[in-house]
């Protein structure tokens, strides 16, 4: 039975261009050194309670591989030991037990599987997943958070969307290292 | 003498997705009915003021089409008695003394003959005029207003930016409508 409070997130942050990694994959602009006075703190204590509050992810191959790349690189694992749902028909390394690879349809996995499990499902990328969870209606909110940089080029927050996708804005938040967070409820 | 006063401010609506028209030009999209109660109201005593402190436009030549398609269409000019630009090596309708169409160069207008004459310059379309004044260092500010829909292609915010470009957030406002309009400097 799926459960009316469950919801489908997709998160991601991008340049104010709207590319959520340069082509080939680099995600090095995400530092930046920007300092917004009237913004809010990224507080620790605030941000491992959020955290606390997803029960789920699921992420792209890609994204995946970008992930346990920042963790060999000693750059840590962001999800903690909530359970993540990978998009894969290839062979790739299993880190950790809390990682599952499922090679079938994106549908069947987020309705048929997730929802009926969890409550607070994020999808973390990378675009085409993001894409995908949109044009296949998917996702019930969509967080962009805007880092003060323009890049150019590279993967966009959402791939091959073929139509509008009407959206509600729900909160804005800027913060003290200039990143700005939109969060949007997605229009049926 | 170019005033220290002098502002290149480079202005546009935007999907969420990043794009200010589709492919074929058509911004119907821009009609979006969201509302956000905690925004603040889009008052038109305040827009005119707003307005009234823009010294003159610099635009290309579709964005040029684009407005006097508009008002051929009945609705209204947008720019007031402001003058305007026009980039374009194209014979284009002059509908108004304030139109002025330039075939020269781009930072010659802007550094050689718009500095010296005017405080508050306003670029406003489209991506290849934004594009340009980022890659030539023309412009000072960005102003970047953000629409609650995604239309998944388009004509981009800006076009063939070939480096990255540090941005400074300036200024985050929520409306009524669902709009978000970030303003940011434009770092050197």
């Amino acid at each position: 039975m799926i459960s009316p409070n469950t919801k489908v997130t997709i998160h991601m942050a991008s340049s104010l261009d709207g590319f959520i990694a340069r082509s080939d994959g680099r995600v090095d602009w995400l530092e930046t050194s920007d300092e917004f006075a009237a913004g809010e703190e990224l507080d620790a204590a605030a941000i491992e309670t959020f955290l606390n509050s997803i029960d789920c992810y699921v992420m792209g191959s890609k994204t995946y591989e970008t992930a346990i790349g920042f963790e060999a690189a000693g750059l840590g694992w962001a999800y903690g030991d909530t359970p993540l749902f990978v998009l894969t028909h290839r062979t790739l390394a299993r880190t950790r037990d809390t990682i599952q690879f499922h090679s079938g349809d994106l549908a069947e996995l987020i309705t048929g599987q997730l929802r009926s499990r969890f409550r607070n499902i994020w999808i973390v990328g990378g675009g085409a997943v993001a894409g995908d969870c949109l044009r296949l209606g998917l996702a019930d909110e969509v967080r962009y958070s805007i880092l003060p940089v323009l890049i150019g080029d590279g993967i966009p927050f959402f791939r091959q969307l073929d139509r509008d996708v009407a959206l509600h804005l729900k909160e804005v938040k800027a913060y003290k290292n200039g990143m700005v967070s939109l969060c949007y409820q997605v229009r049926r």
